[in-house]
């Protein structure tokens, strides 16, 4: 029986994303953390500062995961929607969070003390603040929404500690076996191999270096011995066939 | 008025981005490459490789682009199942394309001519190959889809000879003014420019150097006079506060 594990999902929102002026790499860096939790991670996707878009993509992931994670929208300025397009797609007043406020205030001079960084207290009522220890202004969590800042340096810092305090029962079992033979070559053993153990997810990965290509087999699933199985089959036959592998 | 601009949208297929395993960079290119020709990217979209999840997205996407870009799961290996889930997706038969057989046979000796190498050549009926210079096994374009490959070396080199041929007549204008205030404090000016300017796209992006922060200020739109106009008056705007700003 497979383990019944929790599922995830991440909405990056920013038109700096699909215009291709920035790479996005918090996704990348959510989904890194979740796989070490054994979470799922089953979609991420990128969409516009579009208060329609934001509502309908919160409205469709909020039903059918664990975990919703949201990077980016959550400034100071008019751009920034993300946190009330929350409020819209739940129906939960859009209020100021006295906690919030605070912190910023704490934070910044009167002079300092903007409009445009008080908006950033703002959020769906009854939400759960998430430590920003790098510029104040707090993400928040909301029913299974998980909100976060687009900002990479400072995502980073904030996801390091929220994910400290999720469990880590259900960890995956994963090997890697890399070959010199190229994908074309082992692909049908490996087709095999994935059918003998299906429970598995075997994926094959081809890689260019330098002076070397070649394709590396990464095994992941729920059952260490299954795992280590398939992986020493899979060295065995890189090796008879002059494979130089590598197992790790 | 504004312009009937095209729309396109991106599905990157693969376990291995979901994992945090590889950083998905591939996006990010087709998307640059649709912002250079004008074509509004609506959305990104990572999914497994999964057929009922790939349908799903295909079926959602095809309706409301123009194009839809996939990248991944088109090599010789198990996993590779995105050219028959579209056919699926599709209800188009999957059959064995002759002009790519015959290119992937050329390319091989006839020892080389591995099974998973010739799985490569089946698509959906009626399919028009879509060049790959580096590797031979091409993508290909059905209805409104377009399929590529994962590896981002041979994604490139593809997306580049692809958008050769795509018109170019209606690209955004785009200026950037940049400034070492903080978005806090521009903030409020930024969102009357943006109420003044409506039918432009105004992005406030925070920038975080090793001797310095500031905001970035990227106004895009479809009306010349408009964006040097709004640029400008922001350029006015941080000069005025003494917030060296920059103009490109």
């Amino acid at each position: 029986m497979k383990l019944k594990r929790k599922k995830a999902s991440i909405i990056v929102i920013g038109n700096e994303i699909l215009s291709g002026k920035t790479l996005d790499t918090n996704s990348n860096y959510i989904a890194s953390k979740l796989q070490e939790k054994g979470i799922i991670c089953k979609e991420i996707t990128v969409i516009p500062d579009n208060e329609n878009s934001i509502i309908e993509k919160i409205n469709q992931f909020r039903k059918n995961n664990d975990y919703v994670f949201t990077s980016g929208g959550i400034g100071p300025t008019h751009d920034d929607i993300t946190s009330n397009s929350i409020s819209k797609a739940l129906n939960i007043p859009f209020t100021i969070n006295s906690l919030a406020k605070k912190l910023i205030e704490n934070h910044y001079s009167d002079e300092d003390l903007t409009p445009a960084r008080l908006k950033m207290a703002y959020m769906p009522k009854g939400a759960i603040l998430i430590d920003n220890p790098v510029s104040v202004a707090p993400g928040f969590n909301i029913k299974n929404i998980y909100v976060f800042p687009g900002v990479p340096k400072i995502l980073h810092i904030m996801i390091d500690e929220f994910f400290k305090r999720i469990e880590s029962k259900n960890v995956f079992y994963k090997k890697t076996v890399s070959t010199t033979l190229s994908e074309g070559v082992v692909g049908e053993f490996i087709s095999q191999i994935q059918k003998k153990f299906h429970e598995l997810d075997i994926g094959s990965y081809p890689y260019f270096k330098k002076n070397s290509f070649g394709v590396s087999i990464v095994i992941t699933g729920d059952k260490k011995t299954q795992v280590n199985d398939s992986s020493l089959e899979i060295y065995q036959y890189f090796k008879e066939n002059n494979g130089s592998p590598r197992l790790f």
